[in-house]
């Protein structure tokens, strides 16, 4: 790991001194003169700026701003755009955040943009400069930057990240921490959490690259020169490190959730060396326990019986720890606790999509839980003190893989014949089977958002199945590592899309609307009663958040896959968001892929507010 | 010539049969079922759809739409926006058109789009396959459509003509008029014409490609098949072509205006072989007269020593038909008359530019003119009857290669040193001088308009000026073919665009306004008392059309170098613009160039109105 055993080179030290230069060295790490520690915590709650993905450590993505609300969301108009240029286009899933009147915004091909909030004009642009042979599995996204001190970082497609100066765009510090030719990449946005028992801020961020067989690893950095305080594998047995150091294995270090094969050097199956679990979305951080709380990606390969003893049963191999949620220790990086989504995942559920932390009451007590729509087509309610097992309830219609989630266990009541055969003796591929919610999930990475009015999820939900059959597969370095084959269809002829609204202590769908194309944009809440989010074919809507009703839209010409923003600005309430399409659905999304080949890409930032008179 | 030598094939025939089963055959030449040629000629004067390049065959871009007008304009926001996609951005300079709720707009990289007009959606999408070796001197744009019948025509970046069915996109018919490794090129709009003598409807075409020394063609094709009918060089001694024959050559078959070399084959100088004249913009058509009339490029090579016998005068060899404005007989395609702005051009100003046809009252009489601001820097009133010189005035600051034009010849009165000199005897390099306007002109290819209620003309001017020296040039197939070089340089510190209101009878600026960037898009003028263009840096911005005043604008996110346009639908007023920066400026401006780089690139259509309550 050449970040850690280096020795300190000048280019180093003087992007060292650069870095402190702009900041203020105060107890275990530096504090910055910009963006602080408290500006981030208090994120939701301050209204002239959006400080991080998700909207603040608890990722509700929920504003208290009520300007812009169901009366008037109808005068709702765009006040400018910003074109990412460069003749790169491709999927924009990036959540912009805005900071003294600067917007800033991620494009794809590791792009970022700091654009006057006021005028549209470009303050600066900075374009990473990518090797050719990067193996992003599904488009050239970014999801987002994170900002602290003078800072801004954001992650690179080939498994990097960078610091730059907020005001300049000049590169402070760069980390390549993997290798991309083996299928590393960065797509997620980082997140800065406050370690509370060192009082040290931590950049927090993942690696991507579970369909090329590579294991998954979420790391901690100092903010301000990018130096790893710790690693975390999440592939159980595998060795953490802490400063420079090999700290402790991931659960135990025999994995008996991974099958043995004496046949190998390690003494396990060939997965187990390549087992996925990466966290490549974003970290949410509860303050109260101290605890980094993030998703986990799906076990490597796809194909559930190379994780699984020859004859033996998949559910005696839960592959931990995938496709599930983590809570992780921000002082030593240690697995607090776990727990798993889809145990020895043979559908590509991953575990990835993000963790809202949300409290509810319950028999007069407050409970604090995650809240979790999982790919599986399972809203989960985790106690996040603790990571039990609350509720899980279906988000979509027709699941097949399981009946329904066990209640004292937790485990999935699978469905037999669910889990794609192996070949036939002689055959190199499997019989097909349907399956539903298809790889893609019945909801995706774009986050869902959380109402502090009405205790509801909103989510942007897609009916669709697909036919899926196991394949021979082998590891080799940087080639797909899945062992299985897919087509993804339609479920229902009038819509793919469904954005829902889900209650999470009754469990249930409280309203529905559907989209013709699937949805893959993020969701924001507001006190002004609104949902808003983008769709496939171009347009950012709002809804009425207690009714579902669609009140706005705008087309704004590619389709959207981002995640809105809100702020205030001399005295207006204002929504972002980016739009362009791609992503995953255009790549893999077979009659998907048909059915969103007419919508254009693109690559732009819109701003909207209501004029004035 | 394949178009006319070529035996029919199977494909030809069914696409002819293709054509003719949407339309109807009337009289000499097809009749369109959909776009009559009283629809083009009534452009201007019908407010539902914009048919035509210029909106209607004066090329005026006047609009009798007053719903959008002084007082309301500040009011105008975006009704929906259209991506171009495709990971394709660079120069939009085209002008859609508008037909029964469609808009039509071409976009950069030969491609052709059909909106849905009320909702911004895509209704199809052409793309035309180019070849990896195209030439275009000035980046990849296309300037628009035309309409007929059932049929959507434009050029392509390799020198052909393709026709698209207007409600499927499928190509009709397709003609590659020239070579494009010769560098040929076709950028600018084809034009509907119908010859009053014969009553045939024509495509006017011209070719491009001044920049590699292949000689100006004009062509008229039968719209419903492309089979050429008459083709027009542009340089004096060249042979035209009527039904696939030779017919006459233009001017004088001895050519005078070129020198003598009896060394070479042709007895001409090196340059009379590949002249240029290349009328690269649009035709607009004279219906009274019957004449087309269209701007012939600059000679070939820009050097002017290579266009003057050797130790002679060059105001002694004036390069016909180049750098002037030609009548052309729509039956027989014979130049009719001819006005040159530059003889022997010694600095690239072309003579490109749009003609538009205006008439004004003097001493009682109405005089029948066309109006062209040149490159040269003057503005030109010239007969459209005869091509008689009525007057030429300065339309922008600080002319130094001329003092003025003659009013009783119609020739600048030159300042001597401003051709730049050969080298000295054993230097491969001229000295440098200092001209203005420079290369790129007082004003470029971006249109005009005309107002019928003020009478002035408004245009985006530019002010700038350049070093400018020879170089040694010898010609050689699809290489540049100047012998000049050149480095743009800024003219005043607080801007280098000027938009300006000309009065074209007294021969006066009446106001301008100052950008800080160059001006590159069309201008329009409406009832409403407005005048629209667009600005470098984004804006699309409506003045006063009697004060200058700048009233409104909206930031588009990318450069606007495109025609804004007007229609009305469902009783409401619309405006529509491309936004995607590029073009000739940050390809060949200099210091401009350096100015307009923290542009995006972009690709867009935007459309806009003033919002119900």
């Amino acid at each position: 790991m050449p970040e850690i055993k280096q020795v300190k080179r000048p280019g180093r030290i003087k992007a060292l001194c650069l870095a402190m230069s702009v900041s203020l060295a105060a107890g275990g790490n530096a504090v910055a003169a910009g963006v602080s520690w408290e500006d981030i915590v208090n994120d939701a709650a301050t209204t002239e700026d959006v400080l991080a993905y998700g909207i603040g450590p608890k990722a509700q993505r929920w504003s208290p701003m009520d300007a812009i609300n169901k009366d008037n969301v109808k005068r709702l108009l765009p006040a400018w755009s910003f074109s990412f240029g460069d003749e790169k286009q491709r999927g924009q899933e990036s959540q912009a955040l805005v900071h003294d009147g600067t917007i800033y915004v991620t494009g794809s091909y590791s792009r970022l943009f700091a654009i006057d909030a006021r005028t549209g004009e470009r303050k600066w642009a900075y374009t990473y400069r990518l090797p050719d042979d990067i193996r992003p599995c599904c488009d050239v996204v970014n999801r987002g930057a994170a900002i602290f001190g003078d800072l801004i970082y954001f992650g690179t497609l080939d498994a990097a990240i960078v610091a730059l100066n907020k005001d300049t765009g000049k590169v402070v510090w760069k980390k390549k921490f993997e290798n991309h030719k083996a299928g590393y990449t960065m797509t997620g946005a980082p997140t800065l959490v406050k370690d509370q028992k060192t009082g040290k801020v931590l950049l927090i961020h993942g690696s991507s690259g579970d369909e090329f067989g590579v294991i998954g690893r979420l790391y901690a950095r100092d903010p301000m020169t990018g130096e790893e305080v710790w690693m975390r594998p999440f592939v159980e047995g595998h060795m953490g490190r802490l400063n420079g150091e090999e700290s402790t294995p991931t659960g135990d270090p025999d994995a008996p959730s991974w099958p043995d094969d004496p046949g190998t050097e390690t003494g396990k199956v060939e997965a187990w060396s390549h087992g996925g679990g990466a966290p490549w979305q974003s970290a949410s951080f509860d303050v109260e326990t101290n605890t980094i709380i993030i998703g986990a990606g799906n076990p490597a390969p796809w194909n559930t019986w190379k994780r699984t003893s020859p004859g033996g049963n998949p559910q005696d191999y839960d592959n931990l720890y995938t496709s599930g949620q983590v809570g992780v220790d921000p002082t030593t990086g240690e697995v607090k606790w776990f727990y798993q989504h889809t145990p020895n995942d043979a559908w590509d559920f991953s575990g990835n999509n993000e963790l809202v932390l949300f409290e509810y009451d319950e028999n007069g007590e407050t409970i604090k839980a995650t809240a979790h729509a999982d790919r599986n087509g399972f809203f989960y309610v985790v106690n996040r003190e603790d990571g039990g097992f609350i509720r899980g309830f279906p988000f979509v219609d027709n699941i097949t893989w399981a009946t329904h989630i066990d209640p004292e266990t937790g485990r999935p009541v699978e469905v037999e014949g669910q889990r794609p055969p192996l070949p036939a003796e002689g055959e190199k591929r499997g019989a097909s089977i349907e399956v539903s919610p298809p790889f893609l999930g019945g909801k995706n990475w774009n986050p869902m958002a959380y109402s502090q009015d009405t205790g509801l999820f909103y989510l942007g939900a897609n009916h669709w199945k697909e036919d899926y059959w196991t394949e021979e597969v082998t590891y080799t370095e940087g080639n797909a590592y899945l062992g299985q084959g897919f087509r993804i269809k339609k479920m229902y002829q009038d819509h793919v899309g469904v954005l829902r609204a889900v209650d999470p202590v009754k469990g249930e769908i409280v309203w529905s609307h559907k989209e013709r194309l699937p949805l893959w944009a993020g969701v924001l809440a507001t006190a002004g009663g609104l949902v808003f989010t983008g769709t496939g074919d171009g347009y950012l809507k709002a809804f009425d958040a207690e009714s579902g009703e669609e009140l706005w839209k705008f087309q704004t010409g590619s389709g959207i896959i981002s995640c809105p923003i809100t702020w205030e600005m001399d005295g207006e309430q204002y929504i972002g968001v980016a739009s362009g399409y791609g992503g995953a659905v255009p790549l893999w999304g077979g009659d998907m892929a048909d059915l969103t080949k007419p919508v254009s890409q693109g690559g732009s930032f819109w701003v909207f507010k209501i004029p004035k008179n």
